[in-house]
């Protein structure tokens, strides 16, 4: 069923490729930053991103993608309580579609605000952690609209895989890749864009260990999923398992170098450590790989280290308390 | 006295040329950010430069002339309890000099840690807001050192200058330029490396309403000074008056189009957004500039609009304060 590793990586290299030159004129290149907190990192702040995170990537290539093979659809619909959400509203608003955004009802009202702000229809009435994919599938039904899936996607992975690909043009030396997992979005496309560059650089994928499926799929090479989402303050990678392209992807070709995990102390400390010393307003997600190279869990790497900062939209009660608490 | 302005302009232009040449190896090439909050700002966050702050622009200019100079200076000396001490001790130790350093003995002490691990030999004791002139000559001639001064200085202000080149180099559609203003050497810079590239540039330099001796200055066009330094939580800002040589450039030569003044609780709202909204972890000194923005004190600007964001150096305990209340 696997193919020729080679080929496997040069044809997804090539819509990774494709993908960075489609969603061009919507995101922003981020900077590789260096920084005085150690000679050997190089940041890729994606708190800097259109919307706060890199979720745009993705969703501007998929939305793309989407009018590209299906002209006449008639809009999208996604689930998200987070940043895919924010990213779905505005490329579908930028394309002129319409969007339907189902959002768990007892989520944070500022990120509802921020998605009707641009645009989108959001749905909470009813909708919880349970439901919401068999609410997804009837809405999307009843509209004719497409889902947007937030990770498990070829065109979402290969959209959010344009931030490794960046980073590595910018910063050709990076001998290191570190991201957060979810639902494995960012980390496959991060894995196809190194590993097909060049095999020897090693990509190493962060979770809380509150929410660690990831490394347990990997470690048993089967895709596993946590039995309640984990209350974790890094609520970007609250998904209880990695995607079945994920697996494919980080499992099955084995291409994920490791995957470690933090505990919420050390994402804690990482916040801080990011505010304080990299200047940068990281959310608790967006500190996972900073957290993983400070604690040392990583081992020993090859440098320059290339540390994926995934977003900035914190809560501001949350970091107001990490700093008092420091103080 | 004053000779004819195009010369002048074409003069320190070169200056600042050479300063950013002589620069390069050691401080940051800051990138110009786009932001999601206002389509119009490019941002020049200096809060990520080396140390935090645009200071080692100056000082890394001053110390590498000096050594052109005089290439057997003895050693560097500096009055400063801020960003201008870390600066100094860094650029002495690159140039293998030794620095001192005097702090006023009731400084922040995560500040004076800071100067001593680059390697500056700091004296606190007997050091006072009202003698450390005094201490400063006196220990200058004892020592043999050389004085860097924080911002009457040549060397200091085309050092400067080189943040607001290398904005307009990245972007050269910026039609307008905003600072703040403490002794005047960032401004100054960015008023001759604007002005010499193109007279309609508007640069305006941003003062705490607390601090606001820059502005008497412009619209009495005398070197007007504070009585007594200024209680701003805009710590960087806090010197009692321009230099000599900012007063020539800003007034006699009339070259900045105006300073603005904005209140404490501006500067603490644009400190608040710039961390949620720009994803930056600014100093209140750091967003001055963005404060003079958003309260429109600017008038109607011609866009886009360069923000100049001097440093992230914030203190920990201010900032979990400006969070929590706003939370």
């Amino acid at each position: 069923m696997l193919g020729n590793v080679s080929d496997y990586l040069s044809s997804h290299l090539a819509e990774i490729e494709a993908a960075s030159e489609r969603i061009r004129p919507y995101v922003r290149w981020t900077p590789a930053l260096a920084t005085d907190l150690d000679s050997r990192l190089v940041l890729k702040p994606e708190c800097l991103q259109v919307t706060g995170s890199f979720k745009v990537r993705g969703a501007f290539n998929a939305i793309l993608r989407l009018r590209d093979r299906k002209p006449h659809t008639r809009g999208v619909i996604a689930v998200s309580s987070g940043n895919h959400a924010q990213a779905v509203a505005l490329a579908a608003r930028t394309n002129g579609l319409p969007a339907v955004i189902l959002i768990p009802a007892d989520s944070n009202p500022a990120k509802i605000a921020a998605t009707r702000a641009l645009g989108a229809e959001v749905i909470t009435e009813g909708v919880t952690g349970e439901n919401r994919e068999a609410l997804l599938k009837q809405t999307s039904e009843e509209r004719g609209f497409d889902v947007i899936h937030p990770f498990d996607d070829w065109d979402i992975i290969h959209g959010q895989g344009t931030a490794a690909q960046e980073l590595l043009h910018d910063r050709p030396d990076v001998r290191t890749i570190v991201a957060p997992v979810g639902g494995g979005g960012l980390i496959s496309g991060a894995v196809l864009a190194a590993k097909a560059r060049d095999a020897g650089i090693r990509v190493f994928g962060v979770e809380p260990e509150l929410a660690s499926d990831a490394a347990a799929s990997l470690h048993s090479k089967q895709r596993q999923s946590l039995g309640t989402p984990p209350n974790t303050i890094a609520d970007g990678v609250r998904t209880p398992a990695i995607g079945q392209r994920s697996f494919e992807v980080l499992v099955e070709h084995a291409l994920l170098d490791d995957a470690v995990t933090v505990s919420e102390a050390e994402i804690e400390a990482a916040v801080l450590i990011a505010w304080e010393r990299l200047k940068l307003a990281l959310e608790p997600t967006g500190a996972l790989s900073l957290a993983a190279y400070l604690t040392g869990k990583l081992g020993p790497v090859a440098e320059p280290v290339g540390l994926i900062l995934s977003g900035g939209n914190f809560d501001r009660a949350l970091v107001a308390r990490i700093l008092s608490q420091a103080s």
